[in-house]
């Protein structure tokens, strides 16, 4: 037996294996996930497996090492949450966002930090020896809202589109927030004296750090866009550039101390139209079901770490400190909303109404990020204190709130997510309006978000997509997009049930399947007759659905695009309809 | 900036980044892969490589880890192979691949052993001073032929498929006789006398870690297929676990020092069938994409590898050892193959020409196997020279036989892979005459192949199928699946042709169509309004594909396995159509 040769990717496949049996385990009695979210079902799991490690060692398990938490299980699951974020919220709220992410969080650290300082000055609690830096470099790191639990507990819960954006956005976002904060007051408790200069330069660090996660983002996320256009030959390695320049981008903000998370979303959300494009409809699927799959592994894994590090010695306890500490993250988080959103709500006619507040503010859930920061900080005769208020935090919000967040959304009634996709009326709808306000906004010299998005849009097709897609000349409008996924889909769905062949010769039988096929996703909206017919216009004036002009554009005038051939290909079928 | 602490992923990340875009590189020139396989491409940018950080150094780039290697390159490419082992021609010739593994590959150990020792006692050479043990040590480790070199080189040259497998086959199962012959070289080489019982327990070896890889294969693989019957609710982690079991299978055989390689290999062979049945469509697509990615990248990485760690001062250079060496392993493999086939000729009908046997003599490439296992010796003061050998060995196959077996191949006219897939006409008559011969097998007594096959599938569909499958009531024929995905095939490429919903008013059109797609199938062998026929004749008979009964079976009477509901159903269905 050699097990030292082998005890390394032994070790690593055998955690990952207990992760992915204890998922499959919960989902086998199906009634359990739909009470207890399954982040606080992992974290059981991680304490039972730590008290059996402690019972047999007679020693503390080992603790989730900060390094592997922040660059091999971190990554995945920001990476996947960069590319499926939904982009048209996140970019209408990203005001909003990033007042939660900055403004609340430095008020969350220096309202925590501060009133625990107070706490501290009561003789009583013996607390005296906690300095007021040493508070605040706490508050740093237990303010921030945790990306990994609240995509576990809001995946589950299913609120309105905009109450997620708002909520994950900021869980996102406030990385570079609290990587400075946390940064910099560590540097003060090392610091014999602060200078007012230090304090700028503090200031300072939040832009670079925000803007240069973004920037190497980008840098990343266009090689990335531009490199795929050249694997036509090999698609069977064209995921791995997503993947690759992905992780290099969250290594080189991190190399450089800036903020990894915003580098990572930044380049995931701009390499994704370009590559998705570029790549195969495989090696799609594979990067899509690979994401997931490493997302959810990792996040599996940190849940079960959490609870097997919560098991041991490292801890000191002191009821006052611990307690007030839970109280005031509570308080000061929901302050914190109340106040932000009242100025938010001054600004904007879509205001976010007081259920939305009171889930942002309860939702603010604690996680791993908080716990490998505390095991981070230099050890100093209190650090097994803050240890201690660090994993109560964490547990007490996700298991308290996470578990409750549920039962008071059905409570209060909060406005759920749609289920259905929108129909291609809505869809119409929404790019005319989109159109409408950037003409209104151009002609009354506002310079609003849908002037802007028109602009990126108009640099985006003219120079971006000419140097970043292999087949430029083919844009495709999200309509004929949908039209052809919904026909691929039909014609399985046919091929199926064995009636492909055969259909002309049933026609009933054709005519109820396609209604049972269309219903899905028009949702009764229409009845199957003017269904039909709509199809019937829609496959033939699109007869070739590769050659369809691009969508209306205010830039352009129709005649430009769309070439002279294919004009007259249109007018010759126009003919023979007649 | 902080580079010490993102190293280690950073430059993992790094080098495989490097591996794909030398990928890309290649294949941007379509006329450079023709000639020159990709496997020489890649060691000329590792020699590169090594150069330049040899010159700006002015120390020897780093070697290949052996670990590295055994651990994480070589398991996802031998996980390939056997994933995608074609099992028929393998478990036919299966036989005469065991005889030129173990027999061959001890064949060769020793004539190239003794031999180089011969040499040895040349006084003019200076090489007294290298044992007997030590050349047998050597030859151990430069017999084998390496699955990696010949995987990348035959994969180019679409030899027949006999001939494939053979050479192949050949390079995976050696690995048992190679674990065994070096190890026990070596400790005899540490030992101060060798007992005559210590040569038997090496004989007994052999079976030990062959068989024993076998039996930790299957107990990975059948688990496997066990556990993917209940990820029907996280479709997500499905393919993760194609790849732990296989992995862990790895990892156990290493650990008790028995064969991986033959571990793998039966693993992911054992698995494959139950867990494409239980994994959904999209979950199969990403094991098969993401297999192929990441053996792409293995061999990759290991090619470039062996071209860095080819430069460096760990040469010792010794002209008549290492020409010699040379000389002896294409001398000795081609007597090998000359003997072994002799003997298998004589027992089969379907011999092996003298074309196969010269390809299967010249194709036996070296790889990064040998290189591992010479940087894994004990010290000792030739080891310089094996190495230099040993490179100049890996060098020469790779570089001249694999460059100059496409021209020979072509030269020689050896028979080629067909292109095309089996007929269904093809593929009706193969099942006829395997039940046929197992029937003949049966009533004469004979326990040939096609019995064994037969007692197995009986096994298999009566025991195997009900642990190992979810939804083991609806077994389908193999001819049934054929239809099912033309179908789906056909509807896809009606759909992306605009074509569905209108099939009925152009059946012009349709009839078009159709005829193309069948035709690329069945190539020309029927005339398409037979074809019509045929297709209309089964998709009424299969009027609910899933539903149709299981194939002939010896076992069984037709009655047996077919519900009488079933039968009822096509009862109805035939006196409608009357």
């Amino acid at each position: 037996l050699d097990y030292q040769h082998v005890q390394v990717p032994f070790e690593i496949t055998l955690w990952i294996m207990l992760a992915s049996l204890a998922k499959i385990g919960f989902h086998l009695y199906n009634k359990l996930p739909s009470v207890v979210p399954e982040s606080c079902l992992l974290i059981f799991v991680g304490l039972i497996m730590g008290g059996i490690i402690y019972g047999l060692n007679d020693k503390s398990p080992p603790v989730m090492d900060s390094d592997i938490f922040f660059l091999y299980l971190l990554p995945p699951i920001v990476l996947d949450a960069g590319y499926f974020m939904p982009s048209r919220p996140f970019f209408e709220n990203i005001g909003t966002i990033l007042l939660y992410a900055v403004v609340g969080t430095i008020w969350n650290v220096f309202g925590i930090g501060f009133s625990l300082y107070g706490i501290c000055q009561v003789k009583a609690f013996h607390l005296q020896d906690v300095s007021l830096l040493h508070n605040l470099l706490f508050g740093s790191l237990i303010a921030a809202v945790d990306p990994v639990a609240v995509l576990a507990v809001f995946e589950e819960i299913h609120v309105n589109e905009k109450l997620h954006i708002l909520v994950f956005g900021e869980s996102l976002l406030n990385d570079a927030v609290t990587v400075v904060l946390y940064k910099l007051f560590r540097s003060f408790c090392e610091m014999p004296a602060i200078k007012s200069m230090d304090v700028f330069a503090g200031v300072g660090k939040f832009f670079v750090v925000g803007l240069g996660g973004v920037l190497v983002g980008l840098t990343f996320g266009m090689t990335a866009a531009f490199t795929t256009r050249f694997t036509k030959d090999i698609r069977v390695i064209e995921p791995l550039f997503v993947f690759l320049y992905s992780y290099l981008s969250y290594l080189t903000a991190e190399m450089f101390h800036l903020s990894g998370i915003v580098a990572i979303i930044v380049c995931a959300m701009g390499m994704k139209r370009y590559v998705e494009a570029n790549i195969s409809l495989k090696s799609h699927t594979t990067v899509k079901y690979f994401m997931k799959m490493w997302s959810s592994v990792s996040d599996t894994l940190i849940f079960i770490f959490l609870g097997v590090s919560t098991i041991g010695e490292n801890h000191e306890w002191n009821w006052p400190y611990i307690c007030f500490t839970v109280i005031f993250c509570l308080i000061w988080r929901a302050l914190g909303v109340l106040v932000l959103t009242f100025f938010v709500n001054r600004f904007h006619v879509n205001t976010i109404t007081s259920k939305d507040q009171f889930i942002i503010a309860y939702g603010g859930l604690r996680g791993a990020i908080c716990f490998s920061l505390v095991f981070l900080l230099p050890d100093f005769h209190r650090k097994k204190l803050f240890i201690a208020a660090t994993t109560v935090v964490i547990l007490f919000t996700v298991f308290v709130q996470g578990m409750t967040i549920r039962p008071l959304v059905d409570l209060l009634a909060v406005k759920r997510k749609r289920e259905s996709a929108p129909t291609v009326g809505e869809q119409i709808h929404i790019r005319f309006l989109d159109h409408l306000l950037a003409g209104i906004e151009d002609i009354s010299g506002h310079w609003g978000q849908y002037y802007w998005k028109d602009k990126l849009e108009y640099f985006n097709s003219k120079y971006l997509q000419k140097i970043l897609l292999r087949e430029y000349d083919q844009p495709k409008s999200s309509i004929v997009l949908l039209y052809e996924k919904l026909e691929r889909k039909h014609a399985i769905e046919l091929a199926e049930a064995g009636q492909l062949g055969h259909a002309p010769s049933h026609p009933s039988l054709l005519n109820n399947d396609r209604t049972v096929i269309t219903d899905k996703k028009l949702e009764d909206a229409l009845n199957p007759d003017v269904l039909e017919n709509i199809q019937e216009i829609l496959a033939r004036n699109l007869y070739r659905i590769r050659r369809t002009g691009p969508a209306y554009n205010r830039h352009t005038l129709p005649g430009e695009t769309e070439p002279a051939e294919h004009a007259k290909e249109i007018l010759i079928l126009r003919h023979k309809s007649l």
